[in-house]
């Protein structure tokens, strides 16, 4: 299934949050992945942030579609992909 | 149709755009609005964004969906929901 996670966490919890992530999806922004997933995966995503995060101070929001279709994107301005690995 | 916008723009033109997204959408994370509005809504938001933003430096991301019923949300942590108009 689609899968998009936006997150807003402490500056200290960021990077694990964020390397955990690009194990899974795809960074195409600040605080936002995206992806495809399956059932399992998504589970162990969640079960992970749940570790990673603090549960009363941040907070990750994740919005997950049974097909891309159902979803129309848009960008406004630079596409920021992950460069990381392409240099 | 319901819509959800994510950016990563410059600090001195963060308050512009979320003031901007406020009129039109729900504030629910740092970096990250949702709401329902129709097209006509939607063609003046992109318009504005595209106004208030630096189409070379900033990324802005519009996500639509002909219906909310496509997609399931769900929150890890708190809900950050904006407070201010509580307050």
């Amino acid at each position: 299934m689609y899968v998009l996670i936006v997150y807003d966490v402490g500056v200290e919890r960021i990077d694990g949050v964020r390397q955990f992530l690009r194990q899974y999806l795809t960074w195409i922004q600040n605080s936002a992945f995206e992806g495809e997933l399956s059932e399992g995966q998504l589970e162990r995503v969640r079960a992970r942030l749940r570790e990673l995060i603090r549960e009363d101070e941040d907070s990750v929001i994740i919005f997950t579609a049974s097909s891309k279709k159902w979803i129309r994107r848009e960008v406004i301005g630079t596409e920021k992909a992950e460069v990381s690995t392409i240099l």
